[in-house]
């Protein structure tokens, strides 16, 4: 292990409870009665926390979609070619993707990195070009990549969140493309909840029931060969994870190190939480769920991360589609805290004890 | 019953089949696994099928909040005081209100509408004065309006929604402001879906225990003394509604007879959409169900109406907040049928029946 991983664990600190009471306070002076907005102002408090301020600010925005390959699909555990993820990246390249609507939607930027793509991809003004291999090993047979290189990657997604700050970044949100990569992710989210691979794992893309019994039997072998440990989360991303999801690891420690909200997407992002809140329990003050996905393990995921999603809207596309709506409504939240009127400013009665 | 509600009723059509399934043509060729948008794909289509287009536009949008005051809170049913609802009006005026925030963040412009507020407001520009009467009677002694005063209320929402079709109108959210109108709204509910009037009671802007045990017997007062009919739907606006409510429920029968998507809010705007359900049931297909609000019988309505609620935030403000986020959704849901690639634009690979 290096310096910057080290370093970057180290640098998590607690959320302000400082800006957390005077958030709150602030809340209660809102022309509105106490608690009325319901989950928005628990969220404004939140986005107050993360941030050190009493009324946060979501301005710059970005959704970092990391892509990568998978060896496992050897075990023709899906239904879609390999050479779809190069495909969608060069998709999102060109802003045609799920992700590239919403972001535009919420006024986020895109940003685009290959971290283990299989093809060589040609070279684009807003590709960040980080691969640390052409695709993953296959986790049935052996480990996914080195403990050097999930080191390497981690960092790497590090690097990636520190090179987004100079350009203004108030939230982060996290994407994921990579064809074959529910079965890494079910795999991290069995060995780091504990629960049997068959509870967590799905469909996917939308296998049918024999597809899903084979891809549970993978994930199972996977799990028997490489024997990972959940006490050693960079050894669980090494032996089963994969480049992507291992650079949104890197990514969570360093929003939290440096006090950015970050809104996690579905399943994907998700077994990257449980990695990196192993690593660092404090990193999980800093995430906000923003959706709830289709894909069942999710639910399990987000339980044992003890996180609530923001919206359940039967999704389940990745590339950070749930995260985008996710920053929608923090930015909403933090305009609430930031916009309304107090009852001062308004002359507008408070509340009495009885009736008119 | 005079002839513009009779006409807006009869002009009531049942969805476009044609665009809806074009629409759903064109969602199963976007670059995505077909379904994996969730409810965001159901809400294209929909929309679709309410503009008549294949490609639903939201462009041009308008919450439109309605404000009345309630003679029933001589019976001390909340606890805040009446004067509340003239001071939030001017709130909304000077853009200080939570509605004023989040329609911002969506975009949407917002329609004041004094529509029976028991104080004389001071002339301004963005308030219009359609006032039917200075608050309602008293419901638990006696109609809230005469049935003229009910038919002048709902013939003036539809008023107010068609003149703002000129400045453009692609979606409609509904809101309300009216202290003491959970207890109105409650009654209608209890009215329209037959349920008994403690189930469909809740604590509005947060009342305790003795104080909703003394509003839920003053609804059953309101439900034995007027005696309103479910079957007569404008009858029971006149006897135990409010002049806001009388307002949406028109609004909501123009946004359908000129095929405009309409997002619901709370409680306050579901007891309206119950009566303009029963006025026209061909109402329900172009009402979106923005949220499901922490007032209680809220659930049971839209479970009446056929509405399934986009979030589940615990909100239960009114003022059309809720209905904002849904705005927000909608033109998501529009924009992804819209801007997403399809596989052949982007060169994307299509699902394979076997693994690679």
């Amino acid at each position: 292990m290096t310096g910057l991983l080290d370093k970057t664990i180290a640098a998590i600190r607690p959320l302000s409870v400082a800006a957390m009471a005077q958030a709150k306070a602030r809340q209660d002076m809102l022309t509105k009665p106490q608690g009325s907005l319901g989950r928005l102002e628990a969220l404004s408090v939140q986005l107050a926390g993360i941030q050190g301020k009493p009324i946060p600010q979501i301005k710059h925005k970005a959704v970092i979609v990391m892509a990568g390959d998978h060896g496992v699909v050897a075990e023709r555990v899906g239904n879609w070619p390999q050479d779809v993820t190069a495909q969608m990246v060069y998709n999102f390249l060109r802003g045609g993707a799920g992700i590239n609507v919403l972001a535009r939607h919420v006024g986020s930027r895109v940003v685009v990195v290959d971290m283990g793509v299989a093809a060589t991809l040609s070279s684009q003004d807003h590709l960040l070009n980080r691969k640390i291999a052409t695709g993953t090993r296959n986790i049935a047979t052996g480990p996914a990549m080195t403990i050097e290189q999930a080191t390497r990657a981690i960092e790497t997604g590090i690097e990636v969140l520190e090179s987004e700050i100079p350009k203004g970044l108030d939230i982060v949100g996290t994407g994921d493309m990579g064809i074959g990569n529910t079965t890494p992710s079910s795999a991290i989210c069995a060995v780091m909840t504990g629960r049997p691979v068959r509870e967590v794992t799905g469909r996917g893309t939308g296998i049918d029931d024999d597809l899903l019994r084979h891809k549970v039997a993978v994930i199972e072998r996977a799990l028997a060969v490489n024997r990972p440990d959940p006490a050693r989360p960079l050894e669980v991303l090494a032996k089963v994870g994969g480049f992507e999801i291992v650079g949104l690891a890197g990514v969570m420690l360093a929003g939290a190190a440096h006090r950015i909200p970050m809104v996690i997407d579905g399943f994907i992002s998700g077994a990257a939480a449980l990695v990196a809140a192993g690593l660092a329990p404090g990193v999980k003050d800093f995430l906000i769920a923003g959706h709830v996905s289709a894909e069942g393990g999710h639910r399990i995921l987000l339980e044992h991360l003890g996180l609530r999603p923001l919206l359940d809207m039967e999704m389940r596309l990745g590339e950070g589609t749930g995260a985008a709506l996710g920053i929608f409504l923090a930015e909403a939240a933090a305009r609430i805290l930031g916009e309304m009127a107090t009852f001062a400013e308004a002359g507008v009665s408070e509340k009495e004890t009885a009736g008119t």
